[in-house]
């Protein structure tokens, strides 16, 4: 038995989520099936986040154990060829030992949050990016993003089905990055932590743009997550400008 | 009677081009029925490329007349809402005078097309870049491209339906663009004319790649363009890497 470790990109508007359900298209389903299709195993890939429907990766993390010892980019171009035509590839393949784990092992998730401000419609740029049609300040949302960094108890920035054993989590980072365009402006927001709540990014997000468009103070940022009360959070924002860009593991595993 | 100028956006992988026909979902085709719900007036605008099916736009220019005076900011607002929910947006609307035309005012239409080398299918990218797999050699393309700079019989990069008096164009500039990502390579390529024939653009690139990839040496570009024969053009490439970026007139229109 092999251990290996896939890094994969899916665009997440096709599918229900990341986690396999019966009778619907979810990633990780379609993953085990490419593989069962070329090793004739039962396999499970165990991946390192469960994203929602229509959540993006570019760095998602997931291990599968195989009983036959495969070639890395051999089977990568194998299970790139049984996942077709949905819209999901490995990037990469690496042989690990058996003790490194997708979930358990990961020591910080990367996170990145695109919001596309702009007067008009998004055309092009319509699954993937939060569409905000005003003028926000981003300053503010970073002066009220820092009230968040550190241990907390995120339980206002919770979903009510979050079934993590404890609301307290620690926030490394919240790194704002601001390209302006000729038509608009596009704000990347990069969250990192070692793991996160159900929704809690979303959360987070909807109500740093309360506070970027004039509806909050920052510090009610400071309130919110002080109250420890769900109902207080801000909207819950759309997945399609939600990306899993990248997991941390105590070993480069891709470039080992 | 009043001319407007509309700036448009689209996803070209929805619509079978630009040009209306009945019972085909097209970009002018949804733009004439946007503008008749709100101006009740039987309008046709006039685009300045007519793109094919595929080929997207950031900056695809047309104009419309009509009857009635509008203030353009609302005049837009109410196109894209009767626009939605197809990936169409107008970014941008003037008022000008009755002798600019869209089309023959036009003095420079800008094209880029993008490239993305990676080893991996293209998954979160795969509508809006043509995927090659395979290292290239930009150098040697951008040698080649120096070949087609200025005026020239083009009937090689011509296709056979193409509606031109004249296959002689003059090509103004061709631009590289290279953006290295971690796991592959963008390249943007920006060609700039007065005008186009049909499906140059793609069977210039087509034949660019040809050097790229080392089937042909760079000079190859000079003999098949010399030979005026269509035969030796390279193979013309899918219209998802390609965007009409933006049309130059003699007056700033959008800004003036």
């Amino acid at each position: 038995m092999k251990r290996y470790f896939l890094k994969i990109e899916y665009n997440g508007n096709n599918f229900h989520g990341w986690q396999k359900q019966i009778n619907h298209l979810t990633i990780q389903g379609c993953i085990n099936d490419a593989i069962r299709k070329l090793s004739k195993e039962n396999v499970n890939v165990v991946g390192a986040g469960r994203t929602d429907a229509g959540v993006h990766a570019r760095g998602q993390v997931a291990h599968v154990d195989l009983d036959n010892e495969w070639d890395t980019f051999k089977l990568m171009q194998a299970i790139n060829f049984h996942l077709k035509p949905n819209l999901i590839s490995i990037n990469s393949i690496s042989k690990v030992s058996k003790d490194l784990h997708a979930r358990f092992s990961a020591i910080e998730r990367h996170y990145i949050f695109r919001i596309f401000i702009k007067r008009t419609p998004l055309a092009l740029d319509k699954d993937f990016f939060l569409h905000i049609n005003r003028k926000i300040d981003v300053k503010k949302m970073i002066e009220a993003s820092k009230f968040l960094i550190g241990t907390h108890d995120f339980t206002t920035f919770r979903s009510s089905i979050c079934q993590s054993k404890s609301p307290v989590k620690t926030l490394n980072e919240i790194n704002f990055k601001i390209n302006k365009l000729e038509n608009g402006k596009i704000i990347d927001i990069e969250l990192k932590a070692k793991s996160f709540l159900h929704n809690q990014v979303r959360s987070i997000i909807g109500s740093l743009i309360n506070v970027g468009n004039g509806k909050w103070p920052p510090s009610k940022i400071k309130d919110i997550l002080n109250s420890k009360d769900r109902c207080r959070c801000g909207p819950v924002v759309s997945p399609h400008g939600l990306y899993l860009n990248n997991v941390v593991y105590p070993i480069d595993v891709f470039n080992y």
